[in-house]
């Protein structure tokens, strides 16, 4: 393998752009020799050709088939990802797959199968482990310095629900939001997730009841490590983007805070004022795409695995489709219950 | 009545002297009159005449009966509070009594009739609620200015495991730890809980198996007025007491975090370095022992409700059994299960 | 010497109440035996009565020649400092004198003399030497494991002017101020202050013009063991008492922090609110002045000397007037210059 | 003027080459069309291939009078700035200088009244009024909301000292390290200096001495508006790059703290454990550099006045100069008896 990844970015939205900045400018390795959408339009062709990319497609498999790619960035929508992989993979190319690959299990054990059989790298886009903040939270668990973990918590909020029209499509909260910590939780805990019991109730928009799902739930897990966890969501933080993880170990205990706007203190008669978090996942997350897209790159030239695999991609759909049966049957669900 | 308090204490271990102490140095309008303890021996006597308290009884009831008192401080075992809250009541004398009233709802309930039949104030020891961390977390939510609470939550973990032998006896973690923490979401919610899961595990001490008790654990609850809670234990906490509260709210978030022995920070090559939070409760909850008190003596001069009600001891009792019900059936228990 | 040390407190207004205050209640083996002031009404003999002294003087020097006092608090106004000291040490009574001993260096050298020939233990209070952060700081550094102090910082502001009456007589912002911060100075870098440079303004109270005083300033030093330092003042800092010391050396720095009313946080879309400070150094210096007695009666009892000595009394007086030199003719004032 | 500014980087050490990662990665509007460097090796010639930069000269001058290049960016050697404005100057372009421009006034002088003459723009390269935590200070109190500015106060501490021939060629302490804070306390009070005090020793590098330097410093400041201040230098903080700033105004207190490297607190028996500060400048003032940049090239393009000017460069020399007189003379020195 040459010391040059070359990267063929599938789907240019919002994410998919910002990997595409990301690899141009800040990824050792990486060359961008091609972008493809199924939507084209002058934004985009602006912006490709603004980053200096050759090549434009309409349609993403020719991409992958083009002999100048060596490895996908696969941004499209969720429904797309699994077929994606699965042509990728029949195509010899390495894969970084935005998360979730998909909402149904089966379909993604079907992905993962034909990755396996191909022995191409697949990396699954969850970015926060690759946050500074998260990250020293980890390495300190995993590092052994605190002993066994007994218990995890994740406080997840965003600071503004997304329209409702997203949530009609997305899964409902637990897969679209709670994925990402539930991937935390196992990374976290160094362990698999056993059972989970979910409560959770509207209290931001009465709009979503009909889609049967909850804008504030708080998520218990048992793992098989003999730790338990916890993870707490709501869709409306107003003061910004709340992202803490907290591990209670023999020795103490392992957290972090969020990082803010900056660090300026005011005091007054009235009080003391700090700033606010940075205010969505965009701002707390920017460096930590970066560093994933280097960790794929990285994987490729030095033929290692990659830090996020298949599984990883895998275990917290399982996760959440439980945590959904659990608040709906209101009782806790076994994880291997809902294994396909 | 007059300006002054005429106080007899019953009970004269850690938590009386206490008690006795603040009553004398740092509680305005208060006198104490009499001290009670069945176990009598010269180390009590020296502190009892130490502090200038003329009369000293082996029978908590003769204390009760004696006319140069006015209220008592009940601070003996939690198997006499019941009865001497009932001997109390009788003789008009109003009662400060040490949580929780009772580990049987049926016998609280008991007492508590006997208490509104006579017209006596109780006050009971839930000295949190007067820590001025938590109290400004509650007061906060509770003026409004931040909307309805959407979650809340309880961080409670004691420095180092209690004797085996203690646990033995106290009604368990849920009856002798969290039964604060259910309190503490009873006082910062501002709502009643309807229904609670556990989960448990034993991390530190196995020798509590025998006892059918967990030294972790995470407690979910859903309150009257919608919104949802977790509590999180471990008996051990090797950093320290750690007590945190957070209440999500519609306009943001209220928490607070562990006072420090001092605020020192030491900054090097080898990190930065700040002090552990205080290290028990006697530390933290120092000046909230004085508040609590101040406060009940408040109450019988300015003739008000006490702060913290019979209701609000018998409510925590309530929850704490239906923890431990859903922790040993695994599945979520409703608080009308348990009501007797 | 018996365990207990009976005091005399001399000078009952704020002052004087506090330390009798915590003498009665929180100081182990002191024993308050008598009261003086000049000034008698009925609410200092309510004081005395409650708090169960047994004897009240409205002369000092007849409470100093009591045979139940072994040691004297002085408390009254400064002037009267150095003659009652020289009244205790000729009666062979331990003496503990609010700071300064005075605000001429030659009326106090001669009132150590007298404390010298009798024998007797002299302890001034600089109280912030006993604050649990200040200590800290102190002990770090004096501890030698962060290597030689370079830099020696104080931050000391008050929330509020003092009645510009208070500042006619009190000899001006370094004499009844900064004298704190100078004893701090040396207690941190372990150095007497060779010399020191003084920068003043009228930002506050334009009426100080007359008295030939300023409200805010800063003032380098050069300390005998080649460190610098800065200490910087305000009368008025809004937000609270402000009172931060940070010392820069060898291998880090090692600072402190305000304690504050308490740890709340509230984020919401304006911002983070966070408790102010304490209100001033009743709040802030609570415990040290309980730490600070305590210390005085400690070395009575086991005749040690004592943590603050009368050197420690007369030194920052002479830098005092050092930096109202320096400030007045705007050059570099060294110690050397204005010692008596 | 186009949409697009062409630049030429004169100079490509560590800071050119940061200046143009920046420009071409992350500045909107700019584009590197020239690079020039008096010393032309493969490593540097690799670095503008890579960068997409098209033309690259061995003569500074050259590159000025490309016909492709709007503006030059200075980042050559200290001693060229002056020279290469004015040819920039009169080749009419605008002109991103590095501080600081000289070491002597006069030249500096002189290169402002090319500038000023030939009418085209002068940013000089403080680049810390870009930085989030300053930025907020500065805004804050120029908005006017906490009334008038009383106390300066800034901190700034390397983590390692420069090598001492560094040190030789720099003009010393005030002049290659104190500037930046000088230029600081101009930044946020809002006003001139008229005067300065400065204290130094020698408690790291005693090598220092032979050039007549020191490497611990405090320089206090009197500013026209009535407000003093005070700037603390330390060559060596071994935990990292220490950059605070404080204004204490008629309303309170605004001031900022170091970011650190991740949020992360470990909390053990042994202490509470938190990240050190980022390294360096290049870590620390990273998004300032783009932000500086930005600004530059946007004033350009909107025909406004750069936010930092010509005689903002020339004033931090002035005040340089006379901390330095001020420590060689041990006295206060009026910023007007320096100025030429």
């Amino acid at each position: 393998m040459a010391k040059t990844v070359r990267i063929g970015l599938i789907g240019l939205g919002r994410i998919g752009r910002l990997h595409g900045n990301n690899l141009v400018a800040s990824v050792r390795g990486a060359e961008v020799t091609a972008a493809a959408d199924i939507v084209m339009n002058d934004e985009i062709r602006d912006w490709v050709s603004c980053l200096g990319i050759k090549k434009i497609y309409d349609d993403p498999v020719k991409l992958i088939q083009d002999s100048d790619v060596d490895a996908v960035f696969i941004c499209s929508s969720t429904a797309s990802h699994a077929e994606l992989i699965l042509e990728a993979s029949k195509a010899g190319k390495h894969i970084f797959c935005e998360k979730p690959i998909h909402t149904d299990a089966g379909v993604i054990k079907h992905a993962l199968s034909s990755v396996k059989a191909s022995g191409v790298k697949l990396q699954v886009g969850f970015v926060r482990r690759f946050d500074h903040n998260h990250k020293k939270v980890h390495d300190t668990v995993a590092s052994g310095a605190m002993g066994h973990p007994h218990i995890v918590k994740v406080t997840s909020r965003d600071p503004e629900p997304q329209p409702i029209e997203y949530v009609a499509t997305s899964g409902g909260i637990f897969m679209d939001m709670t994925i990402h910590d539930f991937d935390m939780a196992r990374y976290l805990s160094g362990s698999e997730v056993s059972e989970v019991a979910a409560y959770g109730t509207i209290m931001i928009d009465p709009g979503l009841k009909k889609y049967d799902d909850v804008d504030t739930a708080i998520i218990m897990l048992k793992f098989e490590n003999g730790a338990i966890g916890v993870i707490e969501n709501s869709r409306a933080a107003r003061y910004g983007y709340d992202q803490r993880v907290e591990v209670h170990c023999d020795k103490g205990c392992v957290q972090d805070f969020n990082d803010r706007i900056n660090t300026s203190m005011i005091s007054t008669a009235d009080g003391v004022f700090c700033e606010k978090p940075t205010w969505f996942f965009l701002e707390r997350y920017n460096d930590a795409f970066i560093a994933e897209a280097q960790s794929f790159v990285d994987a490729i030239i030095n033929d290692r695995d990659p830090e996020v695999s298949g599984l990883d991609g895998l275990m917290p759909v399982y996760i959440a489709i439980a945590a959904k049966k659990s608040l709906q049957e209101n009782r806790p669900v076994k994880i291997s219950e809902v294994v396909v």
